[in-house]
């Protein structure tokens, strides 16, 4: 460990593994108070010495009180601020004069000053921050309760009993089966993530499954995600995450730290974490990030090899993070922001730059407006921070480009982006920009210079949406990131943001009495889609439009593929009047152009006489149904049968295609591969599942295909009551 | 460019090289205004077309005007928010209805939208956001002034001359001879790095030799440093660190971005960056960082290879930080922090623990205070956080451990750090930890539990200073840092401080009626070192001490080698009285301990009735001189000579000595090498210099062996006036 470079620097290397440090031991079995004696005093024959058979850290019990049952871990699990209890089982009745103590150690070297390594006591004896207290005795057997600071540090500790005989310390020999791990508590009141309400804390600790909204604002769609937090090594994987990037232990204590590193190590920029990033449309190398169904797979996969997973757009990214934050204890939730702005600059212009013919100048645009964009919301307590900001906070694991120049973003107050105070740690600036910014049209006259022809405050951050507490519904969180439209709270807000370095677009936009709107119904994938492009004249003369419209593909990411078709066209316009124009795209025309992507882009733009309006819509297209049916009674650790079936509606053939099915304590990913589903062909797979525990269960089930995915849809989850 | 994992992400690479980015040509030479016809519309005979015959960029009239003349670049340099004057020469005189712009570009992809293609324009016909104006015309050479932004991007441009040619625009060739570099520029009230003093200027931005204090407190010493921030190739070199990190080219008119990439990028942590940081003893596969006398050879040689520089410690971070900063027209200072604490924890306590025996438990101290710790300040406006907080910025390239994770750290406004507000980015409390920790003397029972029986408040941080402007003399700046020890205003802070999750020790101390003080004088390296250690009995009864003396060496980082003397010894105490033991160290025992320190520690702890106190001291060791004699004249351009000597005044062999001398526009580090220098033997080296302007110049000189470095003195500095 003690490298070279590193004699000198420092006292020594910063503890910052957790489960590695198991293999070494962490005291003499008996320590002497002065190295003059170094082993134990000779007891006189006969006389009754106290000493340790065994301890008992009443798991099953802890477990219940703690909400930590549901955890398939190698050791009990436990919250900080909670008292639990141990049994231990002494050589004898313990005596007024007896003098013991438990000890918890964390990672490498541990030390009392650094809070890794912690002496509890139970008489009137000073020991460590936790609170140790004796709470029955019968014969040899002692309860002790343990209350674990609400500060400690998080992760996986080893327990030991000493003894003081006299000369020294008797301790017991180190032993995984008393190792516990310690994890946040959203119960507890001193607890930084403390959530006040308990069916929030049901929703975004212990939920295991939930909902990521994708789609376009006109028609949302659904996509599951199993969070799988409980499910058997993620604990482990976790902690794995904050190893590999050499979290040092006395941070791990540190919600706002955690956060940070999390937001980081998600994905594999920097520093070789968890997910790679992949937005081309060739995923040969790993797995489709349309393809997964959890995150489960993806965490023990890393654990396993300790390089980064392939592949992941930016669902994946924070279904991962919500796993991981809500394993340590964390509340948690994603979400999706509709039309995202993801601007380089940082400055709040999204600019969309037009030739002086009206087409798109693709070159000249560089900044671009996400379909939708996922994220994670953390709850906590700030103290780096005045507390107000204290609540939600944004944290971003897709590796976009952050204010500050690694990949990572956040912790961002929420309340602090609704009131544009962007000056305080981290990130603020970014997320505002993601919400808030305007989107410029711009039209570059014929010696390069550009001049803003539209501006729309309205159409970027024009949704944000989570699942609901204790429901599949969809609960829209807008109001949370910013105040109406046009109020005055939320002009100030904008202004506090340019006080703090967001440059806006103050460019005064000719006035136009002319107007174009682009109105789409959802339309299901594989049938006609019908755009209507309406003109409006709101002036007192009758006018023609010359117009462009063009459709593309848009990946989520906003940008667009090479437009497929293109219409020139002129409406008339008598005074005070509307025109439209009516576009119908075939499935032949779209499908080949569509490849992985289910979004179609319109865009039009009109010209008369000099007044210039432009317009762009997107429309996500409804994917086709699966349907999941299920056989025999659900009661745990009983089998009973699922059954999917899916129908091709189309008449080309899919390729590639996998059929992924996963349930919390339910059924790991099972996964079945197509060469090829042709032309209206159905298909039917059925799997066994053995219930874990009672209570409400989820299966998911996905199919994925090269040249089609995401074929999802209502039925894709279904839901059933286990019983015990 | 363009990777698959890019395509589909944002529409296209973020702009991120600048140096690089000449190789491919920026625009068709005829740019047609539609792409109907492409080619220059074809001229009536005799017709008399305006075209572009040469252009003058006037580099010595400009960059007299710019205070940039200095540099030895392969372009014109010259600072954003001021004019400068280029001299186009048409085919004949211009007439009104000629219509031309001048255009300025950066990095690959340059676009108007993020300014990096920069339209300027000359008559009422709308440009970017550079002014132009026609300063005069003598026939077809016409003087045109440009004035770019404050906020300009700063780096190398290339500039075209763009004629309309009714049907399109016809352009000037590519022609490096008319690239320029752009410059921050503190002469400019618009611009962020605006320094409101002549002299500051001239210290902080023009000032290429400088000094950077080491030591102890009780005996500050000097190490003089050469910037070198004109120097041929250091300003490519500069740029290059931006572009080796792939700094987003529109990010970089940013100072508080640049500022926060130069921080993690002189360091070679995370980022391949630009130094090799090395703590140990072991050297030899690079150059010892006590053997460099100034930044450039560091700079042109990590230019050069692309890799990281081997070794550094904390001033040579703060020196080439330094010069890169100044270099890019930041004004920027090098400060030293006296027993600067590097706290883990990142609480405010720096923690010394000692056994029962009152020996020091070096396991269990995990902490470490750096005899002195360098890093450097940065003037500027922060606009992304309240504009109070302007002045002064942190900004440390060292690779401690930021409160970020990465290594880096700042900027962080000073004024924060005194008032205790750490909320602001970036890195406020980590900074203020280094400055303002308590240093807690632990003792740890038998049962592993600690109690803390001393806090020194005063020990951190105990001065803070810097070079004088205008002169060689110490600036002290703890003023800046902290209010008066004990004042209303520091309490205020230190409760401010806490607020924002400083951890702070409130343990009450026992009163003690005992005191000890540890007094040295400054001694001369291979002199005996007498120590006194003095007890006070405040009590009014008599006691005997019991007392642990020991004698260490101290790595500047605070880290101690094997005490090499221990001395258990009784003092008896007359009631209110005081008692002195000395302690003689001679040469012979601590010169072998030394390696390349010059630093002995003390430690003493003392222990009667049960009252128990300790004392620490630090004793840097002045080494010995260097003599340096010039001959000839000082004149601009002709040769003149330096003699330096030095006599080893030991009677051990120094190891592999190189004796280096440097001076800013005098001479290139020149490195004599010594395989041995025997006991009291001599050396003298003569070399030649050709100063290059006039004015007071200054030659570095340093001997530095691989048992004994650091040999330096006042000496080592000699100053003399050159003629023009």
């Amino acid at each position: 460990m003690l490298g070279p470079n590193y004699k000198g620097r420092t006292p020594g290397p910063v503890p910052s593994t957790n489960l590695q440090a198991d293999d070494k031991e962490d005291f003499r079995e008996f320590e002497p108070f002065s190295d003059a004696d170094v082993t134990p005093r000779s007891v006189p024959p006969g006389a009754d010495v106290l000493t340790v058979v065994d301890v008992n850290m009443r798991k099953q019990f802890n477990e219940q009180n703690h909400h930590t049952a549901e955890y398939v871990a190698k050791a009990m699990v436990v919250r900080r601020g909670q008292q639990f209890i141990i049994d231990v089982i002494f050589s004898r009745e313990i005596l007024p004069q007896d003098d013991f103590q438990l000890e918890f150690l964390i990672g490498a070297n541990p030390s009392p000053s650094k809070r890794s390594l912690v002496v509890v006591t139970f008489g009137n004896r000073a020991g460590g921050s936790w609170l140790g207290q004796v709470l029955g005795q019968d014969g040899a057997v002692v309860s002790l309760g343990v209350t674990p600071d609400a500060k400690a540090i998080v992760g996986l500790y080893r327990t030991y009993v000493a003894i003081s005989m006299g000369n020294g310390m008797q301790r017991t020999d180190k032993n995984a089966k008393t190792n516990l791990y310690l994890l946040c508590n959203p119960w507890c009141p001193d607890d930084v993530v403390f959530y006040p309400d308990e069916a929030g804390r049901w929703e975004y600790v212990m939920n295991s499954t939930g909902i990521i909204h994708q789609g376009s604002v006109g028609s949302v769609s659904e996509r599951n995600w199993v969070y799988g937090q409980f499910g058997k090594g993620i604990l482990d994987a976790c902690i794995f995450i904050m190893d590999s990037c050499q979290m040092p232990i006395h941070n791990r204590g540190d919600v706002v730290k955690i956060c940070r590193k999390a937001s980081a190590m998600i994905n594999s920029q920097n520093d070789n974490g968890v997910l790679v990033g992949n937005w081309s449309e060739n995923f040969s190398l790993g797995t489709r990030p349309t393809a997964w169904t959890g995150s489960s797979k993806i965490l023990l996969k890393y654990h396993n090899s300790g390089n980064p997973v392939m592949y992941a757009q930016c669902w994946v990214y924070a279904g991962v993070l919500c796993t991981f934050l809500r394993c340590l204890g964390i509340p948690c939730r994603v979400i999706t922001n509709f039309n995202s702005a993801h601007d380089n600059t940082g400055n709040l212009k999204t600019e969309l730059v037009f030739r002086r013919d009206g087409t798109p100048d693709r070159r000249n645009t560089r900044d671009s407006i996400w379909n939708y964009h996922c994220w994670c919301e953390a709850f906590m307590q700030r103290h780096d921070i005045p507390t107000r900001y204290s609540g939600w906070q944004v944290v971003d694991a897709t590796p976009q480009e952050t204010s500050d120049g690694y990949f990572r973003c956040g912790p961002a107050p929420v309340i602090a982006i609704k009131n544009g105070e962007l000056c305080h740690p981290f990130d603020c600036g970014f997320v505002f920009a993601e919400v808030n910014s305007d989107v410029v049209y711009l039209k570059s006259d014929r010696y390069g210079t550009m001049t803003p022809f539209k501006v729309d405050t309205t159409y970027v951050g024009a949704l944000l949406c989570t699942k609901s507490v204790g429901s599949w519904g969809l609960q829209e969180v807008t109001q949370n990131y910013k105040y109406p439209e046009g109020s005055a709270e939320n002009e100030r807000t904008m202004v506090t943001a340019e006080e703090y370095g967001c440059e806006r677009d103050h460019s005064v936009v000719p006035e136009t009495s002319l107007s174009v709107e682009i109105l789409t119904q959802p339309t299901s994938l594989g049938s006609v889609v019908k755009v209507q492009v309406r003109f409006n004249n709101q002036s007192d003369s009758s006018r023609t439009v010359a117009a462009h419209f063009e459709v593309s593909v848009a990946f989520y990411t906003g940008v667009l593929s090479d437009e497929f078709r293109v219409e020139e066209f002129t409406l008339d316009l008598p005074a005070y009047q509307s025109n439209t124009a009516e576009f119908h795209i075939s499935p032949e025309e779209y499908m080949p152009a569509l490849g992985s992507q289910l979004c179609l882009h319109f865009e039009v733009n009109g010209e008369s006489d000099g007044q210039k309006v432009s317009e762009v819509k997107v429309l996500w297209l409804v994917p086709p149904p699966l349907t999941i049916t299920f056989e025999g009674v659900p009661r745990v650790n009983h089998t009973m049968y699922a059954t999917v079936q899916f129908k091709n509606p189309f008449n080309m053939t899919l390729l590639q295609a996998s059929l992924v099915m996963e349930g919390a304590a339910l059924v790991e990913t099972t996964v079945f591969h197509y060469k090829t589903i042709g032309p209206y062909a159905e298909i039917t797979e059925t799997i066994p599942l053995v219930p874990q525990k009672p209570g409400n269960q989820t299966l998911v089930a996905l199919l994925d295909c090269e040249n089609l995915n995401q074929v999802t849809a209502v039925e894709k989850r279904a839901e059933f009551h286990v019983m015990p």
